[in-house]
């Protein structure tokens, strides 16, 4: 066991990190002890680069630590996602990487798994955690949502008053995006990518055209805000969404 | 102007902080900044009571910091919230809160708002942004949520892959309720208060009762999380919410 372990702050070995948006400075206090203090941190990435969640903890802690635990997904955009052996490939990396961390703390060693924005707020750590959750505890440390960043730097309330606010993501068919856009007060499209073109089209046949702002990179270093009008892209970067901020219904 | 300006780390004089749903460590770097260097620390209270975010600080800043400026509210409970009275009394209030801050400016002083949770989810500072916007920049901060502390604290993911997750207001009819509940993949529902049993009758008839998590205080002392269907009340204090945890949908 490390020297670290002598100041761990958390009861479970095993914490999931929630690191906000991306602006170092919205991580939370407890975050910061708790990257200070785990034996191990475990970043998710792409192979031959840096995860989001890990360059966001570089403001707290420098870029190498001495603990790092990079674990590289197998595939990315090579498979396409609808294709079954996609999900297998996927599944297979996170058993194997629960497997991992099972380890690590048989080892006595404390774990810190990194996540960007919050870990329960469309999270991948999800995937883990269905894994792990029954084998010990496990603390989740909330993080700022890419939602509330986006909305805070764009100077709009997300939603007030009697809003029914609905988070949708762009993966679901066109129809459904329409009737679930038509029906909300307030709402937030994530997970764009290469949704964009068909996220579009269904805020305007919902009317919500002069309502919509796109946010890409909300907090990070190249953060844009615009009207969604004036997006002319086909494809959105993954930590992009849209905002159809609300406008404080009365009941 | 005070000594603390010269270390006041923001563009803007006037400040929205988000303080989280109630831990202090969940409070983020930024506000921990904002909270040391600022010439007024603004919070709202009933009469004689100290206010939520205010307590929240206590952890970050200790209870006086010689910079404070309490403002109460005139009437909490004893008008109805339906009566015309308590909107134009509560309405004037925020006006004079308005124009109070604005003279805080106006002095040179760095003013810091203190907002539990994340001041544009669901947030009372969006009734002085709407009053002050125009005037002058405001940089707002963002929070961690009542929504995720409940989230992390029940060791629930919210949502998560392709959930349609929608924030409800408990305030809205019964007839509304059920129809958003039935048609959530994933929902919460805020400020619950003396809409408990409504609320509950209407996850009960929108099928969701044994999904359904209550959560009073979360993150706070005096924290509690049960099964909605073991919470016999007729009333809920402020913050508490009920999670319906997504299930993971796919498309």
């Amino acid at each position: 066991m490390s020297t670290a372990s002598l100041d761990w702050p958390s009861a479970a070995r095993l914490v999931a990190v929630g690191l906000g948006p991306g602006d170092p400075d919205y991580v939370t206090v407890r975050a910061v002890k708790l990257l200070r203090a785990a034996d191990r941190l475990v970043h998710f990435a792409k192979k031959g680069e840096r995860g989001i969640a890990r360059t966001i903890a570089d403001g707290v802690i420098g870029s190498d630590s001495g603990r790092e635990l990079p674990l590289y997904y197998p595939v990315t955009t090579e498979i396409p996602l609808a294709d079954p052996d996609y999900a297998a490939t996927i599944c297979a990396f996170h058993d194997r990487a629960a497997a991992h961390l099972i380890d690590e703390v048989a080892a006595g060693r404390t774990v810190a798994v990194l996540c960007e924005g919050d870990p329960f707020f469309y999270g991948s750590f999800t995937h883990l955690w269905l894994r792990l959750k029954d084998r010990f505890a496990i603390e989740i440390v909330p993080g700022i949502t890419g939602m509330a960043g986006a909305g805070s730097h764009a100077g709009v309330p997300i939603g007030w008053a009697d809003d029914v606010l609905t988070v949708i993501p762009a993966t679901l068919r066109y129809a459904a995006l329409v009737d679930r856009l038509g029906s909300a007060d307030a709402a937030v499209v994530i997970k764009l990518g290469g949704n964009l073109p068909k996220v579009r089209d269904a805020i305007a046949a919902a009317g919500l055209l002069d309502r919509a702002i796109y946010v890409e990179r909300a907090t990070m270093p190249r953060q844009r805000i615009c009207p969604l009008a004036a997006v002319t892209e086909d494809s959105a970067p993954y930590f992009s969404l849209i905002l159809v901020p609300g406008r404080g219904r009365r009941r």
